[in-house]
């Protein structure tokens, strides 16, 4: 992986990489082997300049008249998003939306393997999620103590969220996959993606509105 | 709501509207009367001279030295994204990511109203989702036919979510929500919103690798 020193990579461009590695996915599983910079900026729905202008923070992959190899261009892309790097995770919050994100994707097969749960509820406490047991959240600081986990996956209600955090955040937890309806105040060093999943439905609604109306 | 005739809304500035709306919740919740564009800006992450450009598809609604209304401004957004309407939705798939998708946010406060669930699973027919009776999915196109329904949320498996489509779109539902891994084939006058929960998990490897590697 190239990358020009001294860049700072806008949050535009990084979300547009997941995009981008999600799209080749299909394509490299589909049998495809290359494509060109306007079927792919055809594919999502952006502009062939806009692909060459976010690649070139990072490097080289296209050839003039040729466009890009699709399962090389998926490997260095996996390689910039770290994806080929193990992450520990422990999810916090174990009702409806934990469950479905701890088995919403196979996260051990793309480097994301959940080491822990716990719910603040006795009544799931040594039950399962997938093979890992539930813990009580009491016991959440002592776990982080005795293992290395990279990211906290935040599932517990908005009024929980602060607090878990900051229990994650002092035993050296440096991510957080936040799916509280909460913006978490956090030490600058911290990194958080915080999912608004309604958002998306505003824009459904303002689209229906747009065209129907 | 003013709109500038024959202007097409660029993707981008439809998220963001639905940010504006999120944050300016907060502040009218928080109390706060009025808000520079600076202000709002710095908790967007944008510049002001965005803030100013995506407004100005839809009107003027700052003044050159107070800034922004929040309460007014809060309530023009709601109306551009169409949140003052009441849109009835169904939902396929009472799965943990359709249990959490329909309590996550409460949805008939904002104008969403859920009124009706279905499920392939017979163990589920009968029972309840909130106060809505589960229904089987061989039910859904006789359900359509008597109910309007604006939007469907897809929370079935990637294996069944095009099928379910297929059968939304014939019997006239114009917006899909859709949470199923797969990109679904629809004509061009159905929208479809495509929540990709696993890209911010991304972007947040990318984060953390950037960071500390």
């Amino acid at each position: 992986m190239k990358k020009a020193d001294g860049k700072q990579i806008p949050q535009r461009v990084v979300s547009r990489l997941a995009m981008y590695y999600r799209v080749l996915s299909q394509l490299e599983k589909g049998g495809v082997e290359r494509i060109s910079s306007r079927e792919l900026g055809e594919m999502m729905g952006i502009t062939p300049s806009q692909i060459r202008q976010d690649l070139s923070y990072f490097g080289e992959f296209g050839q003039q008249g040729y466009g890009y190899k699709v399962s090389y261009l998926h490997l260095e892309i996996s390689r910039i998003l770290g994806l080929e790097k193990q992450h520990s995770m422990i999810l916090i919050g174990v009702g409806n939306l934990g469950r479905a994100i701890a088995s919403y994707t196979n996260f051990r097969n793309r480097g994301f393997k959940l080491v822990g749960a716990f719910d603040v509820r006795d009544e799931l406490i040594g039950k399962k999620l997938g093979d890992i047991d539930i813990q009580p959240t009491t016991e959440l600081r002592a776990f982080l103590k005795q293992n290395k986990v990279d990211i906290g996956i935040l599932t517990v209600p908005a009024s929980q969220a602060q607090q878990v955090a900051d229990i994650l955040i002092e035993e050296g937890i440096k991510g957080i996959w936040n799916f509280a309806p909460l913006k978490l105040n956090v030490p600058e060093n911290i990194i958080v993606e915080h999912v608004h999943i309604s958002d998306s439905l505003y824009s459904l609604s303002f689209r229906l509105h747009e065209r129907f109306n």
